[in-house]
């Protein structure tokens, strides 16, 4: 039958192959408002100058600056007020030699000034023919309280490299120069896939020998957290047909997450239908639990597609998945690393953990303030997904971790 | 006009005032395939046993344990084979003395066995009258090999308390009892209005004077990262009549977020509006940037509406919601502090940092691996926010952070 048939391989040597496995990548226009989370597929350039005119960062009065040289707290300068001009509003009026006008925070500089006298250290005088004056107490120099057209960002500067991951402040930037469309790398289509002839929808009746479908909502939220979006599928049946029908229906899908179905066992199918149509890569991990995963690739439209089948237990799927899976996922996706990753955590093990040489053990545990509570349940149990907060990795060649060691806590999921 | 006005408050007594406001809750139900990232409103109990079956946990044959007791590598045990049940089957055969049943992982174990041999310590034999004997090399004990109904979560125990976060693996435990609609907080619907009479959408011409909204866009993503919805507004212009209008249209709402229109000069719009409507609690905060943040209540139907009116620069309006308003919105939304929230971190701090003494500073930073660059631009900079990865805060009395001294770094983003 096929060319590596339970093959165990290392867990490094696993994710040097998926690390190699080709990505595709496509981008699409979508409207500032539906930016936010999306990764920049385009260098953005400014196409105005920041701030767009020269206005004024205080409260005041537009002044020439040279007017105000001699002001001082004895010996005030008076100035005749021309007009008042707010944010928004356009000045009518050009500041001559021995005029000012009174000017908001925001509002453009009016012609022949350039300064801006704080309002702080004015004082306003009217006059008998219903016009006023200004007395400045103070001297400003050249520019003071002035924000000069392009002074922050010059037309034509680069704004946000592509590759940048859209979050609430750099949305701002975006909209700074009144971007409508955003150019985002498009979302990896994802579909998953449980497999199982014990599997039912929870719209259906659960009957003797049955059990309800776990992983394609575990696996389609974890898919979502990694920036690619879920396609649902209907439960595949454990046969060569119902499968085989099932891989040629996704074929819009960027990759297809199977679980269940991978075990050297009767159940094998997704190994004959993967030996079939493409290759196999992986069929085995040295690790627990996980060990009956598999990676293949079947050729597709333009490129070959990949297809990772996870064990059909729900703990060892969202294992094997955060492990294996999810560094992929964010790479289709073009997100680094740090962008909405939840960090790993150092936390000391709150105690003596027992391991069985021979294979890496992921072991789930509950995350107590400082403390990692390895939970001691076999991996079927659906109520240490409840208590789980992440896992840690045990080292194929380490028996014993010590209480009070410190431990690398991975997350199990992105919230 | 007001009674405090422009009264500056020190930033801890404006935490503890919002920390004091009031929120409201209320519970919805939504699909489980909406249920991701919301959090759970009501204790969830199991309706069925976990397993709801007693079933084999490995591939092998279901026995009467007493059958093997004597069955060893030199002495095997002859059983004579019923049937094979695979997952999702249901055993024909009961098992009895002398015979057993071939089962699969996650079958049904028949009536009558009690344990479950793995098939690596068997041998399998066909015998001339077209039947099947299975040789049993070792013995297994009583309830070997076999998950028994209920043995992970009895029918009836809590399985997720309210108040979870529903991530990845709990919407796991959700799906294992067959839910359909899970109860969640709502989430809270939040108005976001900038205002100002130089404000411009992106669908508008950008006039002379004229600057294009940022804060509807970041506040609304910051919003929407402490899992509030937000409700988009038009821009207001900065007069009494416009902005009262724009606070009857937003009845339905949980909260208002305004930004501009704050500072105590001629655009003091929002003050004289809650002055006259409701009350105002905060009108000045003891910090740079920021200082002109309004908090106020007004009248709503059943209760109280809170309103904040954040500065109009986009610097300070995200910072100013980071430190005050993010905690409150999350507090709002069900959120604990752990979900779903970026951590803070140590690092250290790039260069020596000069600060003016008096009010508590933030100062936005670049992260570069370990270290926090601080961004020394006016507050006002657009490429701050592109740069800006998260900001510090410089307590009023310290006037000198030394280079390579640790600094807590707060995310300006979630993401």
């Amino acid at each position: 039958m096929g060319k590596v048939f339970l093959n165990i391989m290392e867990p490094e040597d696993v994710e040097k192959i998926i690390g190699d496995l080709p990505v595709k990548k496509s981008v699409e226009n979508v409207l500032i408002k539906e930016a936010h989370r999306r990764v920049l597929a385009e260098d953005v350039y400014a196409t105005i100058n920041l701030p767009p005119f020269s206005r004024a960062s205080m409260d005041g009065y537009a002044v020439r600056s040279e007017d105000t040289f001699k002001a001082s707290e004895d010996y005030p300068v008076k100035l005749r007020l021309l007009e008042s001009v707010g944010a928004g509003d356009i000045p009518k009026n050009k500041v001559e030699k021995g005029t000012c006008i009174e000017i908001s925070t925001g509002a453009p500089v009016p012609e022949g000034a350039d300064g801006v006298v704080m309002v702080e250290v004015t004082q306003r005088k009217a006059k008998n023919n219903n016009s006023e004056e200004v007395m400045v107490y103070e001297s400003v120099t050249m520019g003071e309280n002035i924000a000069v057209a392009g002074s922050d960002v010059k037309k034509g500067e680069i704004l946000l490299p592509s590759g940048a991951l859209i979050n609430s402040n750099k949305i701002g930037v975006l909209s700074a120069i009144g971007m409508k469309k955003v150019p985002v790398f498009a979302k990896p289509k994802v579909a998953v896939i449980s497999t199982g002839n014990e599997i039912v929808k929870n719209d259906q009746k659960l009957e003797y020998g049955k059990i309800y479908d776990i992983n394609s909502q575990t696996i389609s939220n974890a898919v979502e957290e990694c920036g690619c979006t879920p396609v649902y599928s209907e439960i595949v049946k454990d046969d060569y047909k119902s499968f085989m029908g099932k891989i040629n229906e996704f074929k819009d899908v960027d990759l297809i997450i199977t679980s269940g179905g991978t075990s050297a066992g009767t159940g094998d199918v997704l190994r004959t239908v993967l030996d079939e149509l493409g290759d196999v890569l992986v069929h085995g991990i040295a690790v627990k639990p996980g060990k009956p995963t598999i990676v293949g690739l079947i050729p597709s439209e333009n490129d070959k597609k990949v297809i990772i089948g996870l064990p059909g237990n729900p703990v060892s799927a969202l294992v094997i998945f955060h492990v294996f899976v999810a560094p992929f996922l964010r790479k289709m996706a073009s997100l680094k690393d740090e962008g909405g990753k939840k960090q790993t955590r150092e936390l000391k093990i709150s105690r003596r953990y027992h391991s069985a040489k021979g294979r890496l053990h992921y072991v789930l545990v509950k995350v107590d303030k400082e403390t990692a509570i390895p939970i001691l349940k076999d991996s079927g149990a659906i109520s240490s997904l409840a208590e789980a907060d992440g896992f840690i990795e045990i080292p194929k060649n380490v028996e014993i971790i010590q209480e009070g060691s410190y431990v690398t806590v991975m997350p199990l999921s992105e919230l």
